[in-house]
């Protein structure tokens, strides 16, 4: 487990307070507190901003705010910038997977910025000039243009990842042996037989359809006990109704 | 090249326009189109909702609206919910990394629904119990919720680069042979030790220094002949600037 304090999201004259409060939330989200905007040029007031924060107002109160990128990044290891265009000085883009692991590990024990441009046009030339990295988001080619926070949540999701920081939910039940699994086979086809689902002769066919319905996934041993209670209960209740039967048989020709 | 257009994004009772705007805009970006709200509840009207698609204002114009959770993915040969909660019937969740393969592959020929719950509340169990994959995205602990479009960034993102259909673009020069490389650096030994950069006897040394620098990264053909070029005018520059010196000193005896 490592933590990604030390990546910073430099935002460059960004315009809606929308955006840089929907950034806080994404950094909250992906376990990011450091915030720096480079000379922001909002139009809106923050109140925006804080509405979209949510529980994140905390991270966007303590924002910085300094004058140029050279001042924002200064005490950086390493610079990434994003881009969604390619031009003569931003060929060597890679993918925000490809970047994730190295910039992360590169964050281990010392800053490192990931540069976001204005919501309109991006980063200039000469700000990429200041980036050791490029970073492009893959996109379908009909709209290349991601919404700022989006953009921002794209690639602190994917250090987020490559830092090992989640383990998915594993299945809590482990997997049932065979013989477990063969005898809650063997309860069902009894069951099947006692309600007459199927005739004798059709219950092989029927249990390769009942097979290939349990096991398509990884069939657990809390799946195993479910299905056995189920084939144990409909044969309780099967003999029940029976025995009513038999008895209100009884009864009828009593009277 | 595969393409996204049967993923269906079914949103359960949104409320904020802004969101579903959002969300259309993400579509957009990643190739999807197929956008179904369940009895929308929106609270603002429709005209953030139409700010924020931009220049998806297509999309949210031919969204579908229906009353059921059950209409919306009546076709879909799978249904994916997500969720941020881990409950007892919310156990088997994937992550959109673990999941996106498959369910790219299941909407090559038919449909299948992403399916995203309230802003408050995201879906209600009896909704997870409609759905046959559960997807929970990665978070910080501290805070699990995500704003609702930004859910739907992660999955389609994850499902758009599972699809393959982006290529990172790549190092257009190919690497340098090392042949090409080595003579490189003796023309930059040769042009270090004209301008007096090092003595002889600490050549050597300082080239290690360089070829470390230089040879960090893969060096490509073009950085070859980018170095060669920055050596060879040099050497002309140095070479000229002793030329003029001489002239000048033979002016300066001359006078």
């Amino acid at each position: 487990m490592s933590d990604l304090s030390h990546i910073r999201i430099v935002l460059v004259e960004p315009l809606y307070s929308g955006n840089v409060g929907s950034i806080c939330r994404v950094m909250a989200n992906m376990g990011l507190s450091d915030l720096v905007l480079v000379a922001p040029q909002i139009v809106d007031g923050w109140e925006e901003g804080e509405r979209m924060a949510v529980h994140a107002g905390g991270l966007l109160a303590k924002r910085r705010e300094v004058a140029t990128l050279s001042e924002a990044v200064g005490d950086c290891v390493a610079v990434a910038g994003t881009t969604a265009r390619l031009g003569l000085y931003r060929q060597h883009v890679r993918t925000p997977r490809e970047s994730a692991a190295e910039l992360g590990k590169l964050a281990s024990n010392a800053p490192v910025a990931l540069v976001f441009g204005r919501e309109d046009k991006g980063l200039l030339n000469e700000e990429i000039g200041l980036c050791t990295h490029l970073i492009r988001i893959p996109t379908a080619d009909a709209y290349v243009s991601l919404n700022l926070a989006q953009a921002v949540m794209v690639c602190c999701y994917e250090l987020f990842v490559a830092q090992g920081n989640y383990e998915a939910p594993t299945e809590k039940s482990e997997a049932a042996p065979a013989a477990h699994r063969i005898k809650m086979m063997e309860m069902w086809r009894q069951m099947l037989l006692l309600i007459g689902f199927v005739k004798p002769d059709k219950i092989d066919h029927m249990m390769q359809g009942f097979q290939r319905i349990f096991t398509r996934g990884a069939i657990t041993v809390d799946d195993v006990h479910i299905l056995m209670g189920v084939a144990r209960q409909t044969e309780w209740a099967a003999k029940r109704g029976k025995k009513e039967q038999v008895t209100n048989n009884q009864m009828s020709s009593e009277q």
